[in-house]
C-alpha cells in the first residue's frame, strides 16, 4: 500500500475539518476544529495548522501528494487568498502559502466551497458520470458548483457555480450580497422560514422556526408551510434552468439541509422546473438529491488536489 | 499562397449567407440566397447548394478544409441536425450529413448562431484576447455565447450561452418560448418599442415604432422612451451578472441592432450591472459594444470550422 494520498482541508465559519483521502475516495483519518472565526486571522491559521498537525501524526502523512482546500468564499483561486463572509480576520488572506509552508512545500490546490462539493458529487456523488452538471447546496445560504466537459469548472478565481446570487427576480427583494431577489433570498432555509412565519406559520410549541419545521409542517397539511417550499422551489428552478440554458447541462444535484425536506421540496421543484426549462436542449434536465452528505466539503478538496495541482485555477475543464 | 481557406454558411430565416474566408479573417468570396423558409425543407436545403455551388466556382475552393455553419437555433450539434424557429421545414432536419455531400466529405462543423457571434467576436472583434467572455446580439430576439477558458464554448449540443431564454422575472410576462419574464421578453427590439407604446410613447408622422425609434426618442428626452431602454438595461444586466455568478466572465460584449441605440442602452446597461453583479470575482465585469457587424455569423462560422472539425459539440472547451 504504497499509493497516494490526498490531504483535504475543509474550511467554514463554525469549523475546520481535515482528512486523510485515499484514490477511491475513503476518508482515512479525521481532525477538527472549531473555526475561531471572531478572532485574528493568525489565530485562525493556528487552528488550520492544529488539524494539518493532526493529520500529519498519522504515519501515511508521508505518503500526502498534494493539499486540497476547499473554503468559504469568496475566495481567489488565481491568487491563493480567501475572504471568507463569515471569518473577518481573513481578507484577502494568503491561505494557500500559509498550507503550503506548513506542508514542507506540497502542491496546495484552493477551490471555494461549492466547488469542491460539486467535485464530490462527480467523484463519488450523484454526479458521477455525468459531463455537465449543476451541484448546489441549499442550506443557510445558496451555493453551487459546475461540471462541464466531464471535469468541475471551478472558472479563473476558483467561484464559479455562485448560483445563490443570480438574480431570478431583478425587482425583488434586496439581498444580503447587495443584489435583488436572488436565488438564496428567496431559497435559503431562513428565508423559507421567514416567509412562513410572515405569512402566518407557527411552530409547534418548544419547536424553532426552521426551514425543517416548515418542511415538518407542510407534510402535516399546512398550506403555508408547502407554499414556502413551493416559492423556493420556483426560485431554485429557475436558477437551474438558467444554467442549463447557458451551459448545458443534463443533471442537478441538490444537496444541504433544505433537501433534507425531501419530496416537500422535489415535488414542487420538479413541477416548476418545467415552467423556466423549455427549450429543447435544457427540456430534459433531471433534479436528484446530492449523495456525499457531510463529508462533500472534505471529499471534494481531495478531488480538486488529484485534479490539479497548479495552485492556481485548477479544477478548470481546459487546464 | 496555398494556405487553406475555410468556408462558412450563415443560416437565418431570411437569408442563407455564404463565404470563403481566410486565416486572418478576410471574407475573400460571399455568395447569398434568400431563405425560402415557408418552402419545403428539401427547396431550403436546394438554396443551401446554390449559395455552396456559387462558392466552389471560385478557384480557391480547392483550397477549403473545411466548413463552418452557424444556424439560427435550435441545433443539435451532436446529431447534425437543425431545427430552426423560422423555418418551419427543418425540423431535426440532418443539415451537417446534406452539407457534407454537398463539400465532397470534407469535414463539417455546426454550432448555433450566437456561439457563431461569439466565435466571431472573440476571433476578430471586442473579445478578442479574452479567456472569459459573453457575447450577445440584442435584435428582434436576444441571443449569446461564451467564450470560456480562451475557447467559444457551444456546449454538448452547440447552443450554450441561450442568455435570451434565461427568466430574470421569475412571476414576469410569459414569453413565447414557455417561461416567464426571460431576458429576450423584456429586451428584445420589439418588446423596447411595445413597452414604449404602452405607456403613451408615439412614433413621429411616418416613422415606424421601432426599438430605433424609441431610441432617437429617448435621445431626443422623451422620459417614456428612455424608461423602456432602461428597463431593458435592467434586464440584460440581471442576465449578464447572472451569467458572470455561473462562469466568471471579464468581460459581456452587445451587438445587434438595439445595441446601435449606444448610450441610450449602455449608459443605464452599465449602471444596472453595478446593481445585480455584487460579489468581489463579478464586480469588474466590463460591457462593450460588439464590432464584428453583420459578418459575425459568417466569421464566426469560420472560427467554429477552424476550432473543430469533429462534426460533433466542435467548439468546446474541452475537445
Amino acid at each position: 500500500m504504497n499509493t497516494h494520498l490526498l490531504a483535504a482541508l475543509d474550511i467554514g465559519g463554525t469549523k475546520i475539518a481535515g482528512a486523510l483521502v485515499d484514490g477511491i475516495g475513503r476518508l482515512l483519518v479525521r481532525a477538527q476544529r472549531p473555526t475561531p472565526a471572531d478572532r485574528h486571522g493568525s489565530v485562525v491559521m493556528d487552528a488550520v495548522r492544529a488539524v494539518l498537525g493532526e493529520l500529519a501524526e498519522d504515519p501515511r502523512w508521508a505518503r500526502v501528494s498534494a493539499v486540497g482546500i476547499g473554503s468559504a468564499g469568496p475566495v481567489d483561486a488565481s491568487t491563493g487568498t480567501v475572504s471568507p463572509v463569515n471569518i473577518p480576520g481573513w481578507r484577502d488572506y494568503p491561505l494557500v502559502r500559509h498550507v503550503r509552508e506548513a506542508v514542507e512545500g506540497r502542491p496546495v490546490v484552493l477551490v471555494g466551497d461549492g466547488v469542491a462539493m460539486t467535485a464530490a458529487e462527480h467523484w463519488q456523488g450523484a454526479a458521477r458520470g455525468r459531463d455537465n452538471a449543476l451541484c448546489m447546496v441549499v442550506s443557510t445560504g445558496v451555493g453551487g458548483g459546475l461540471v462541464l466537459d466531464g471535469r468541475p469548472y471551478a472558472g479563473p478565481t476558483g467561484n464559479a457555480g455562485h448560483i445563490g446570487h443570480i438574480s431570478v427576480d431583478l425587482d425583488g427583494d434586496p439581498c444580503p450580497c447587495g443584489g435583488r431577489g436572488c436565488v438564496e433570498r428567496i431559497a435559503s432555509g431562513p428565508n423559507i422560514a421567514r416567509r412562513a412565519l410572515e405569512q402566518g406559520w407557527r411552530p409547534r410549541d418548544g419547536e424553532e422556526p426552521t426551514a425543517q419545521a416548515v418542511a415538518r409542517a407542510a407534510r402535516d397539511g399546512d398550506r403555508v408551510a408547502a407554499a414556502s417550499f413551493s416559492r423556493a422551489a420556483r426560485a431554485l428552478a429557475a436558477g437551474m434552468a438558467a444554467t442549463a440554458m447557458l451551459v448545458e447541462i443534463e443533471i442537478a444535484v441538490v444537496g444541504g439541509g433544505v433537501a433534507g425536506a425531501g419530496d416537500v421540496l422535489f415535488t414542487p421543484l420538479r413541477r416548476a422546473l418545467a415552467d423556466y426549462a423549455t427549450l429543447s436542449f435544457v427540456r430534459d434536465l433531471a433534479v436528484v438529491p446530492a449523495m456525499t452528505g457531510t463529508d462533500a466539503g472534505l471529499l471534494g478538496a481531495a478531488a480538486a488536489a488529484a485534479l490539479g495541482h497548479s495552485g492556481g485555477p485548477a479544477v478548470t475543464a481546459g487546464v
